[in-house]
């Protein structure tokens, strides 16, 4: 099954985290890839660290290298680039091994937006008879679309930040 | 902050329980309440059985009595509604002890949308200075979204079940 998570509101990621879970309840085997953040200590990544849970079979890379080109990202595009294609070569090999039942790319439609991997080089991988997979990011492009089984866009009606609202711990990282 | 997922698409109460293990990595308690599901036995709940997780502070009360009026309900109107105005007193309870940084009520839209609890009662808790809140279910009322800090609206794209697919396993619960 091909789940994406897209369009400009919040909620894709968490979702996803959500979803993972969920499927860690039932006893699935669970990777999530992160394209794009990677700069930050984020909530998920600190639950699965402070809680030192026995037997669960979750794993999170942070293959991206934070922000592009916003909140003053002064690393080089190419830097930027290789992360995500290191990123998209993990995920081929981690569908491949059989080891995971659920793996979620996470912000990997912003990565494709960006150019910093190429769409077709993602549908090889969602066409190989994948374990499920989760696609998060803004702009799903309409190739992943017509693939999926489940797509939800995420449409922002309200968000604090336009306010002038600062990002708040255990919220919004 | 008051955060609200609505709408017709998958990933609302993901979402939630996203934020939920996003603020239990940060040290938040959390608190999620049911007002619909109830039947099922969700992967979610599941995950904090399966793992006994040690110093984790989170607590799941499924309140509600399961789907109300489809997937063959037969249970009256009246015990729904007794359980979701039973669900609304434990918020309201929950607020008041401060004993939580996030309560999720989940659902509560649609409880709201199907008369089993009044919109007023809801804005008498959510006026009172509670703490981080997380409001799900779609057809929020606009009265909700006027207060809330934070709306996204997940809508439908593609649904597997519309082409006849079954609920599946890790996924959909």
């Amino acid at each position: 099954m091909l789940i994406i998570f897209t369009g400009n509101g919040k909620g894709k990621t968490t979702a996803a985290l959500g979803q993972a879970i969920r499927a860690l309840g039932q006893g699935k085997r669970v990777l999530m890839i992160q394209f794009i953040k990677g700069g930050w200590k984020t909530g998920e990544e600190k639950f699965f660290k402070r809680f030192k849970i026995k037997g669960v079979r979750f794993k999170l890379i942070k293959a991206g290298r934070g922000f592009v080109k916003i909140l003053g990202d002064k690393l080089p595009f190419e830097e930027h680039k290789k992360a995500a294609q290191k990123a998209l070569a993990l995920a081929k090999k981690s569908v491949k091994s059989k080891k995971w039942d659920l793996i979620i790319l996470d912000e990997i439609n912003v990565a494709v937006s960006l150019k910093l991997i190429k769409v077709g080089n993602v549908l090889k991988i969602l066409k190989s008879a994948p374990p499920d997979i989760i696609l998060t990011g803004r702009g799903a492009p309409q190739s992943f679309i017509k693939l999926a089984n489940l797509v939800t866009e995420m449409k922002e009606i309200k968000h604090p930040f336009k306010k002038g609202g600062l990002a708040k711990k255990g919220i919004e990282y």
